[in-house]
């Protein structure tokens, strides 16, 4: 399961999320034990919708990097499984409500909830899945971890709608590109690992390492996820390659594909892209245009640009476990498509 | 304006929000900017969406109950119109969401959200709001009133879902219903009010007895609004009569009619229900039925029985101004369909 990764050139250990795992195995078992009980509800549909989503085998890396970054710093509560909880639940929540607005009929390889119970228990699932995020917080207690994860809530659903404006335009740059997943995704990831320090009592200094570590490592893995979509290895991500083409998302494979592209092929991203033509053929040429243009190639090198800043933003701190870490899962999202 | 109602057969004094209005006049203002510069947003859809919610004219009757229920127990700080701009923003996501989950195209008379943006632009900028809502109250920095909103929020969506099993089910009874509303309107009519008191930091008997006032009013706030839904004043809701019918909402005129109906009545219900045969002609036919079987008016005596332990609830609370125009806000909610 080991992959080795070329970072800039140099050989770096295996990239797995071994390390991260093994440190948080106690403190996620008590998460999955609290996602279950708040999942649970005298309301049938709840639990059996929530069931779906909780055994449909995400890595859970956001509540792992808040349980890390909590102990990073000598956390010895019980407000870290909480937060991670939460955390994982505004993901499944975002989840939920991102596949009724983009239609999507499949997530990791299996049926999305919406395909199953609909989408009018999918928008109010999430809704209660929300909701019980919050109650945890505010059992938690902490009013700066409040604010840090409610923020993000405001900034995700901010994101969200601002893709809604980059859906299907092909003129969206890169950099209109990295505002919406700065926001649809980083956020979270820079709030999972900010209340870590933050219900430890930490520095201002290292809050701040956090958070920029959680921006930066959002921001890779997003984008190699948006790599992977049009070649990575389908059977570890369980994603078919071809959805976001196929739901005619812009991401940064067809921005760069686009800009760097002929008239011709140009047209071809228009009709793909905007009138629906995408069949397997024109994802086959899709794919092509990419490796022409070096779009995979350059998109993959973003990611291992943020993936530097995000070490770099961990760099001054002690060496810890959590530390060593935080650099493998760097790693080790880059390396799902290295 | 005044409507004098019969109550239990005594006259009562005209039953107007003229009072409440009046009191919260100052602190309404407030919450008004509060909404518009919450709602603002860099991403363009957001505060267009808003803006369209904002001047529908809904009457705002849940944050007027926060700001009163503050003043009440001589609350002088600023926290209260965060808190009632809160309650107005979790009020105005659930009706986005709402009207995504029952298509509905029309609110208050006018279009809704979903057929003007899209039902993708409601979900996520109903998510949005939700955020803001968190974030002002963590801002106002009360756990307690923290505590009570968020219950509220799980509460409230469980209510929906829980909603979407009774939704065309004409087996439901009365106390399944009861339960939908006193999930899906009730508990953030409660929530409001009980904010008040807690963070004005009066007793727990006087926190007990705004929420069980925000309780029953909500309870009957919905039973006439189920009411006026087949034959109320509809310049006044500025609904259309038949709006739930068209929908096949089971509301409780429906239930009471099913009920007490023949055979042959109930076979008409499941027709116009379950299967959508909801014409104009029907709608006659389902009101004339409802006469028929005092549906209606029980209904109506419904809320008045909610209305009256509302009272009740407040009876033992020293007399200020607020508490009389509570008791106003009770005769008018019933007042609207007498």
């Amino acid at each position: 399961m080991g992959v080795v990764v070329n970072l800039e050139g140099g050989k770096r250990s295996a990239a797995t999320m071994a390390r991260l795992m093994e440190l948080t195995k106690d403190d996620m078992a008590r998460v999955n034990e609290l996602i279950l009980a708040k999942a649970g509800s005298d309301v049938e549909l709840i639990p059996e919708l929530a069931r779906h989503l909780i055994s449909s085998g995400g890595k859970r890396l956001r509540p792992m990097v808040t349980l890390a970054a909590a102990q990073m710093f000598g956390y010895a509560g019980e407000g870290h499984v909480k937060l991670a909880t939460s955390v994982e639940f505004m993901h499944t929540a975002t989840l939920l409500h991102d596949d009724v607005v983009d239609e999507s009929d499949m997530r990791r390889g299996r049926k999305t909830a919406r395909m199953i119970w609909g989408n009018q228990a999918s928008v109010l699932v999430g809704d209660f899945l929300l909701g019980q995020a919050f109650r945890m917080m505010v059992d938690v207690g902490s009013l700066e971890a409040l604010d840090i994860l409610s923020t993000a809530a405001s900034v995700i659903a901010e994101g969200e709608v601002m893709q809604l404006g980059v859906a299907k335009n092909l003129e969206t740059t890169e950099d209109e590109y990295l505002a919406v997943i700065k926001a649809k995704t980083a956020a979270l990831f820079s709030a999972a690992a900010e209340v870590g320090p933050v219900i430890a009592g930490a520095t201002r200094g290292d809050r701040a390492a956090l958070r920029s570590f959680g921006a930066n490592l959002g921001l890779a893995f997003q984008l190699v996820d948006d790599a992977l979509d049009y070649g990575g290895n389908t059977s570890e991500l369980g994603k078919n390659i071809g959805d976001d083409f196929r739901e005619g998302k812009v991401t940064l494979p067809v921005i760069l594909s686009y800009r760097r592209g002929t008239q011709e092929e140009r047209a071809f991203w228009k009709q793909a892209i905007e009138e629906g033509a995408c069949d397997d053929a024109a994802l086959e040429r899709a794919i092509a245009l990419m490796h022409r243009h070096g779009a995979i190639g350059d998109t993959i090198g973003r990611a291992r640009h943020f993936g530097e800043i995000a070490r770099d933003a961990l760099a001054p701190l002690q060496d810890t476990p959590q530390k060593a870490a935080f650099f493998d899962v760097i790693d080790f999202c880059i390396g799902r498509v290295a």
